[in-house]
């Protein structure tokens, strides 16, 4: 987790080489790839070749007679030649070039990254569909590929099932108002005339769908896109994000449900720190200085949290009364007097929680068996809840819902993980726009 | 592949307990699941509780006085007890119960499922949110799940990253007339009220952000839902259906992509065919006798192809000259010539090709560098092309796309695997509404 300032708009490391070595595509004398350094001397070319298997080039040298007009920063390359062991400590081998070959220029007046300049993050994600040639979003990208993967790891290795929940759906959901609606151009959003003969939303959550599928698997979950038509430009919110939902069956505690939210969390982060570590790297250098990633939480309840807030000597703009929701300045606070650590908050008051929520009964406080996930920097990350399969004290809501407890219910519960926001927090990025390669928001809907 | 013919709407397995064996939610002396049989005797009641692992389910045997009024068929149980070994030789282990608790009551009026009844994949799909409970539908969701990892494996073996491309998206593709659009409700879909301010439409396909990425990146590939507004009822289209989809750079050859197509292919269903082999089996036993998967393939060109069809005595109902497409007729009849294996068609008419295909420039003929995957019973599996990256043979086209050439391009080409036709193909299934969780197409958003 972020423990000092970032510097967010401050210009990222340079456009060049990276650290050196050996590139993926480059066998013993031959490489392909793009130029990320070059330098035409008397008697010498020296040319970075990347292949984006990581941060780290290929150096190639070359007689100065072998230049050519059409090479350059950015364009792509076929070198053919010897690899040797370098002379220079600061990479192993290098590649002493017997024929070079431009597969495909690039003009350096038009190409937008120039080299040895800083770009900021700001600057690069206005060329959504060339910021991948970018040090930094390579890195992003290549963190986000490998945190997907261990994801889908953490859930296989403990007995989940993955559901594909679908992207269309007739539900509301929770009824929320920030719905995206969906027809075939020309349709009207009537009923009868419309595709699906029902008005048809993009999903918003697929925990609707993951709890059919609890009826027959005690442990399922999902990884896809999700949707909010919420008018807003601010740095922590998409229309469409990558959301992880998880249901576990025959269980009745919440504890358990925050056993598995806290191993998710720190098997993904250990193994994103372990393959990505130059990558990573890049971001705590140079994006969010001092950054750090505690993998280790700490519980508390609402209760307590109240306790903490009102027992503290920082003036809050909203109050802080047992019944009151939590506010950002509250969340953070608790991060921060926790030692900035991610901090599971449970128990909430049951008129703060959706009616799925489990209710614990527990007069005259009542509360609900919900539990969220703070972390530094980003707020909430996580937000889950036993279910209330009790049928009679559901009675009196949903149609379907009521259903599925009908026949051989179980205790259950789930939660779900903002994918962006969980990459944010390892990485110390402020604007969720850099953390998705291809950002939808309110005015913006690029390529 | 299929071989044989098959039974659609015959009845499935009986709802039971599959093969006996022990269940993963199952300790030495617990057991928490669902009651997939339920025979009470005059000493004795013999149980068989299922927890969602595998088809196979745990024999319990209890005192006759332990009944319960509640406990039958489809009714949540935790039983405890002693774990013996089983005096019968179908099953290694059974539980002695000491005590049973209904977790979850299950009315046997009520349930769509009978004990001991044989339901068709058409009747169970009629009850979307309880289908997961049958012996087949769990099957296929654990088959699904297998198969997804063995998809995100394979490319993570073989270098490819993970890209997730966007499901609203601004770019209308090939310009295909079957596109959803999407707005808020109540929006109208003008242009600059709207909440996008462009017109945005759900991914037809993910091609052109991969090819975005192809800039930097080697290897890339997406795993993710796709859409088509088709006005279709048919066994063979969804309007949501998962797509895995790849994009090679530095290759100017076509069969590079073939070698990835057919590697993917045999490399899922190898993993598939071991890790499921149980689930498959149902499959193969009850729903497509004599169905068999063979993941070796075959190709040919398409100039070969017309050959095959012009010189077969059959009667087809579309002229097979060369140039004119390949329809159902003749993809079946070529499944068929080549032994009901997997094949390869390539280098088709270039006019019967997207702009973005290579040109192969061998006039007079005048192919495209494209090649689809044709499967017994599915028809085209997967499709793909080397692309244009020749900035003069694509200037009379597309705006971004152009300027994807511009800086540093190389030559590289990609394709699109059909996941559920991918599952049909390989378990024998008919309708490719059993292959998914939650089917959407024309008039139909259940839930």
């Amino acid at each position: 987790m972020r423990l000092s300032g970032r510097c967010q708009t401050a210009p990222l490391p340079e456009e060049g080489p990276g650290a050196q070595g050996c590139a993926c595509l480059s066998t013993e004398d031959h490489s392909l790839g793009w130029v990320r350094s070059f330098r035409p001397q008397k008697q010498n070319l020296f040319l970075h070749v990347n292949d984006g298997s990581s941060l780290k080039s290929l150096q190639v040298i070359a007689p100065a007679g072998m230049n050519d007009p059409l090479l350059g920063f950015g364009c792509a390359v076929e070198v053919k030649g010897i690899l040797k062991k370098s002379p220079h400590s600061k990479q192993p081998v290098e590649l002493e070039a017997e024929q070079i070959r431009v597969i495909g220029e690039c003009n350096p007046v038009d190409f937008p990254f120039k080299i040895k300049e800083r770009h900021s993050l700001e600057y690069i994600r206005q060329f959504l569909h060339l910021r991948c040639r970018t040090n930094a979003f390579s890195s992003l990208l290549r963190i986000r590929s490998e945190a997907t993967a261990a994801v889908h790891s953490y859930f296989k290795n403990n007995g989940f099932l993955l559901i594909h929940t679908p992207t269309i759906t007739s539900n509301d959901c929770e009824g929320a108002g920030e719905l995206f609606q969906v027809e075939p151009p020309g349709t009207t959003f009537a009923n009868e005339g419309s595709f699906f003969s029902v008005p048809v939303y993009l999903t918003v959550s697929g925990q609707l769908h993951l709890e059919v599928m609890s009826g027959a698997f005690p442990r399922v979950y999902t990884f896809g896109p999700t949707f909010r038509a919420e008018n807003s430009q601010s740095r922590r919110h998409l229309a469409e994000f990558f959301m992880v939902e998880a249901e576990i069956s025959f269980t009745e505690s919440i504890e358990d449900l925050t056993k598995v939210m806290e191993e998710l969390f720190r098997s993904v982060t250990e193994s994103v720190l372990a393959h990505c570590e130059e990558d990573v790297d890049l971001f705590h250098k140079y994006v969010a200085p001092g950054h750090r990633v505690s993998p280790e939480g700490h519980s508390i309840t609402y209760t307590e949290a109240i306790d903490i807030l009102k027992r503290s000597s920082e003036t809050f703009t909203f109050p802080t009364d047992w019944g009151c929701d939590l506010m950002t300045e509250h969340e953070k606070f608790l991060v921060k007097h926790c030692g900035n650590i991610p901090v599971f908050v449970t128990d909430y008051p049951y008129d703060l929680k959706p009616f799925y929520a489990r209710d614990n009964q527990d007069h005259p406080k009542h509360t609900a068996a919900a539990v969220d996930l703070l972390v530094p920097g980003v707020g909430e990350l996580c937000g889950g809840s036993l279910r209330e399969e009790r049928l009679d004290l559901l009675r009196s809501r949903l149609g379907e819902y009521l259903d599925l407890r009908r026949f051989g219910s179980v205790p259950h519960g789930g939660f779900g993980l903002g994918f962006e926001r969980y990459l944010q927090c390892i990485l110390g990025v402020d604007n969720i726009k850099d953390v998705i390669p291809f950002p939808r928001f309110s005015h913006s809907c690029l390529l």
